[in-house]
């Protein structure tokens, strides 16, 4: 065999490759053309056999479950985000240099029949809940260039409710094109209780999530008692083949370093839950000073790993007011953003 | 001190280094020379001294346990082994470019006394299987031109059974040479039960791992019922190290890719396990779409993190059919091969 | 959008990248100048009023915690560290190239009143043990030329106690600056049992931390048996960053390679208990031949995920005699020095 430079074989098999797309290798730390990319993917046979009738909305509102319906109406949207608004380190008080604004896809929550805003598009998007044994039904527009879709973890739902692009046997939910709207049906049944995500699984996946388009979903058994605060906490890298912008930078919630990532608060006696959910390319562990907790298996922790997709709740009843410091015990990841504070009184 | 260039670092600390044998550094994405590096390696003392008595193989069928007796034979083989037998991804429909083809190592089952083979090679190699309370006894046969062994994870053995090369130690388990045998005699103990591996653990480790030798070893508790259907799902890279190629494959039982890795198929209303499996040098999170499972802790999950050894089943009663994708959730590896489908009819 | 270089980004957003410290870019593999890095740190302003004051010893002795109070006296110091002192790996018989001394940063035990040295420094530091419902009090001396703290897992304390460095927010147990002492009260309540740490977390955190700054902390159930042996565990990466060497050494208590790494002894029979901790920018995952455990959630495991910062505990009944290795199963970390001897007689 021909021996091989190294520079060849990094050029071929770097870690920082995502994938391929319409011929062309996408790689995390570089920008990419979504336009582009999206120009290069075929619209699979049973999109365009629904676009042939002319039909603009897939109605499959019947639904096995007799449960009450959750209705949500969330638009996919750019918006201008800019991931450290304060422009400053609160746990350094260093100033943080270089660029931090970018072009993000969020899901954007409206009123009934997209009357009204419910609020701008957010990193994470809204909160989407239903009790066990609702079901939920996500009215969703696509106001974005290139196809996307909603794909949940954890309820239940059938074949053509996935939200997940499959190439030929793509479902039209798989594959919302620009202007497009699409029904998701989901089933809060038993045994699907928990903390769980939803997050875009169209052609380009993962670029869109890259920019911002995933968010919390909540299962609640209701005759257990509801925490007194809850906070919702995605641990997630803004990559340079999303944001354009030339460095990564490790963030909670869209935002990254302390002071522009969330502050929460809460107060001395209240029932407290964290919603943690990972969702990139890399592995965290949370962590949260001044505090630990019993872990579904009982042990007492304060420091959990967690990787893409996977969801946890801890619980605990306030007891140590302060400014607490919860973050990624990945070193090189708290130090670059994410971290943010935790206040008590 | 003398300032340190960036490159000179890389070269000596990079994470791409895997191991320095023979006194060479051996990169996860450079092809290796199994065969020069081999050369390098002494024949330990123990080994030594046993090839003087001309002895080939190694008895030691004696063992503790009353135990029914489970026999295997495997042999180690080489064999051609395509990554993505049908050229194509088939979530996608885009055509896989560049070579698939690869020298593989393979962990190969034989009728008793080697006389025919059950199989071609496979990556996993068979599956190793008994109740608690046997013994599991391995004739192993290395038709590799380097040493090579067994090692299993979770069942009981004594030291000499341990199939691990350690240095002047090593005992004739851990260093079996080219067209040499050695019977393994493994307890599988109350206390054992579960899903496990076994890998090569020889003087090369980890190439003939990344090159194919490995499997899956479950023990059964035989008061509990069997599943209807099982899966092995083994989540590993192929590396340019070991298959001379010019990237890494993401794979799931050597495959990379829907439609080349396994396609799984189950009925509504069986009870399936999927015995999920981790072995090389990254984390990676299981995720399947449409279900979910409740975990040893009792939490509902449908996305599991997992490291190199790793090994974990879940099990669910089949309710939801369809075409569904299971994947890593590392959104690089989903997109470089780790995934496959899953079809309930 | 201007074309950026794919070596521009790398330069901007590579993963080696730890912080950015007083303007500089401070990366895992290129060694950094702690002094030159300590001297751009601003002293927060409560550290600044204390310092006005001439105080140097801050005292908080008095807690709210009526429980026994344990004391330790303990400084940080620098020490000349040996990775591999043997100079060889046991495990291959190969002798380990290059330099393996560098400059560490290390916990001291001291007798009562800093009176006199217990050991020499150590990585990692004096164990911290308390029963629960004590009051653990831990005198800290900074004999290093950059501020550095205490900041433990676990364990229950006030804000002020955190030891945690938090810019202008930051209390004087979070900023220690040389030849200052600090005095830390922790309390171990009861719902903090388990196996812990405790680290520098200062404004050099992490360099501290990579150059040997960290310890174990236990909090015992009292009404438990206490296991006839226990090991403490810490699977760490020495970076150049931390060390000026040119490269990684994937290390187990500060050691690196079988030989080298700690040696841990047994007799069958005996309860054992192996506390593993994780610590640094990786995952690891904790594997030991010829054994296994029964987890927390009730499964039995022989390898296991952690984390920067988790920490757990397995136990078992010694019935398997023999020299066996215990490792990191990331097969490049194994192969580069995280593995070790568990002996059994």
């Amino acid at each position: 065999m021909e021996p091989v430079g190294r520079r060849q074989f990094l050029a071929g098999g770097s870690a920082a490759l995502i994938c391929t797309l319409a011929g062309q290798k996408v790689f995390r730390d570089e920008p990419a053309d979504v336009a582009e990319l999206a120009g290069g993917v075929n619209v699979p046979p049973k999109v365009a056999a629904q676009q042939r009738n002319g039909q603009t909305v897939f109605a499959s509102a019947q639904t096995k479950s007799s449960g009450t319906r959750r209705e949500y109406w969330i638009a996919a949207e750019k918006r201008k985000w800019k991931i450290t608004p304060r422009g400053r380190d609160q746990m350094t008080g260093q100033r943080i240099p270089g660029k931090n604004k970018f072009s993000a896809y969020t899901y954007r929550g409206y009123t009934g029949g997209f009357g009204a805003p419910l609020a701008k598009g957010q990193i994470p998007g809204p909160l989407i809940v239903a009790n066990v044994g609702e079901t939920i039904v996500v009215h969703f527009r696509n106001r974005l260039p290139s196809p996307t879709t909603i794909h949940p973890h954890g309820v239940h739902y059938d074949e053509e409710m996935d939200g997940a692009y499959k190439g030929k046997f793509t479902d039209p939910g798989g594959f919302v094109q620009r202007g497009q709207n699409f029904t998701y049906v989901w089933e809060a049944k038993k045994g699907t209780e928990g903390i769980w995500l939803y997050h875009d699984h169209g052609p380009l996946d993962p670029i869109p999530v890259y920019k911002g388009l995933f968010g919390p979903l909540i299962v609640r058994d209701p005759t257990k008692p509801k925490p007194d605060r809850e906070f919702f906490v995605f641990m997630h890298a803004l990559e340079p083949v999303a944001t354009k912008l030339n460095k990564r930078f490790w963030c909670i919630n869209g935002r990254a370093y302390a002071g522009n990532a969330p502050t929460f608060r809460a107060k001395v006696g209240e029932r407290v839950a964290f919603h943690v959910i990972s969702l990139d390319d890399h592995f965290h562990t949370f962590h949260i000073h001044g505090h630990r907790w019993k872990d579904a298996d009982g042990t007492i922790i304060d420091t959990k790993t967690m990787g893409p997709g996977e969801s946890f709740t801890f619980e605990f009843t306030e007891d140590n007011p302060g400014r607490w410091l919860y973050h990624c015990h990945v070193f090189s990841h708290l130090h670059q953003g994410m971290t943010g504070w935790y206040i008590v009184d």
